[in-house]
């Protein structure tokens, strides 16, 4: 019998999620029925993503549900198996994160190939924020040669992988943060303008300074000012591969709207929304693209860490204040 | 020598345009010197995007000069010749609207092949208009077996032929426009439900009860609340194509902006402005096609017919206020 935490759904966060909106529960597993593994997780990931799962509208995912346990991408390694297709000790890859211990079929739980790579990084530059950046510029946005890309949230866990991956490409790069040691690290990726728009009364003014000639690509990850001051600053037949608006995620209602989208028929603007399930045929070239680029040192990544699960919710937290610098984890043992 | 009346733009509206942007000129033209020839217009057009031209802003085409006559898609006949390519008598297409008459390089003048049409359907369902539906259906929005269709601003030029198009193919298609008479029309075209935007307080609604399970195609004429009632009824994978954005072409500043584009990540919807010059590639197609439809009696088409180039501001102004049932024209001869 193992003992686990765990952080459930406790009310539906109305505006900004609180930490009133979640509680911590311990659970007693039984050992792992036929076919069953029990699995210890060293790491969760949160993610802005999974704000839209504690509303309870239909979306691409179902809802979380009030009073269960959330859930996310973790990585741990198997303390008890009953399936003979996992012995102890195996590291698994599964999408019980916010839980310390947890029992699976086989079937839902993966095992990991780290090639090398921490675990977490398969919660991170290797796994699905890796694969975003990946999918969204490459596929969604269509790079080409020449292109001018713009990415916004770019020192969080998908922009700073937008940024290392359209440099290693040949890019210019105009990425925007908050806040001086954001700017900091992105400069340090080889970034060639940075804003700092925390610094800045008028973004669109500040992205001209940067783009003069303009942007081709953007990669969206906060809407709002950002995506208003790309319209402007896009060139005909600009690309912007919309990934999320965390500007927008704890909006009680619409909000004020995009200005200018009207832009987008004069120049020819194609904005698409993607969800990097939907691509998973790219996963594999994805796997031997980033593993090539992060052995030959042309991708590096940062960790923002929380310890404990009982912390899991103040990481989560901390996404909407912009409070991590990089991918935001939560380790777990 | 020949005496022509022409309009010019006398002063750039701010705002929504009134007839004292515009100024009306008598010209005598030369006889056509070598190389030239010399037209006299049957009919112009007037169409929306001309408002654009008249900012001096940089656009896909270059603003109108003040103090020198508009220009727009015009039909008209060779009334003198000095090039051995044309013969008095020629039906011609030309850029030269606006005016009765105009000397031209031979080379500025396409004769018109009438396939039994009448000249003036060059302008509209045979034209830049009826190509603009078929290219923004087809190519930009990937019409696809099953979508279901919804077109705002559809008793206009382009709306009517994207409504037979689309019928045509087989879809189910929601229409909307202003007032009776138009509904009547679109009805008359077989569309399946037709909102008149002007009878409804709450377009959202009104289009979520046109379409229960949601749209897979947006042709947008309109922008503002049009396009937000779209993104809303959106299934995934739905496409926009962005025509036109007649609700903001007169708007003095970014306008209230479009709520909801945040849905455009979840439901992975693509939004695609075009301009149809950029589809030169699909004419040959568009007139195969649209010929052999308009001699099956698959696309009928309206206009609205205003006489004299005197009248030619006022035709155009009335394409904001929606007085236009089709296509608006003016005859000039």
């Amino acid at each position: 019998m193992t003992v686990s935490r765990e952080i459930r759904l406790k009310s539906r966060p109305i505006g900004s999620p609180t930490a009133d909106n979640f509680d911590l529960a311990t659970v007693t597993l039984p050992d792992p029925g036929p076919g069953e593994v029990q699995v210890r997780n060293s790491w969760m990931t949160v993610d802005p993503y999974m704000r839209g799962r504690m509303n309870d509208v239909k979306s691409y995912t179902p809802p979380f549900q009030i009073g269960e346990a959330l859930q996310g991408g973790a990585v741990g390694e198997v303390i008890a198996s009953n399936d003979a297709g996992f012995a102890v000790g195996d590291l698994v890859q599964s999408f019980f994160g916010w839980r310390e211990a947890f029992n699976a079929p086989a079937g839902a739980v993966q095992k990991l190939e780290t090639h090398g790579l921490p675990p977490q990084a398969f919660l991170g530059v290797a796994g699905m924020p890796g694969m975003t950046a990946y999918v969204g510029l490459l596929r969604t946005a269509a790079l080409k040669d020449g292109d001018v890309v713009f990415v916004s949230a770019a020192a969080g866990a998908v922009g700073q992988i937008v940024c290392q991956i359209a440099k290693l490409k040949g890019h210019t790069v105009i990425a925007s943060a908050g806040g001086a040691e954001k700017a900091a690290y992105l400069k340090s990726l080889g970034v060639d303008h940075v804003i700092d728009y925390k610094a800045e009364t008028d973004l669109t003014a500040a992205l001209l300074r940067a783009a003069p000639d303009g942007i081709d690509v953007y990669f969206d990850n906060v809407g709002g000012t950002h995506l208003e001051a790309a319209l402007v600053a896009a060139r005909p037949f600009a690309r912007f591969a919309l990934c999320g608006a965390i500007s927008m995620y704890n909006a009680t209602d619409m909000g004020p709207g995009i200005r200018g989208l009207v832009q987008a028929v004069g120049k020819q603007i194609k904005l698409e929304g993607f969800i990097v399930s939907t691509h998973a045929d790219m996963q594999a070239a994805f796997i031997a693209d980033m593993s090539a680029w992060i052995a030959g040192g042309k991708v590096i990544w940062r960790e923002t860490i929380e310890e404990g699960v009982e912390n899991a919710p103040a990481a989560f937290l901390k996404l909407f204040s912009g409070e991590n610098l990089g991918k935001m984890l939560v380790k777990l043992s």
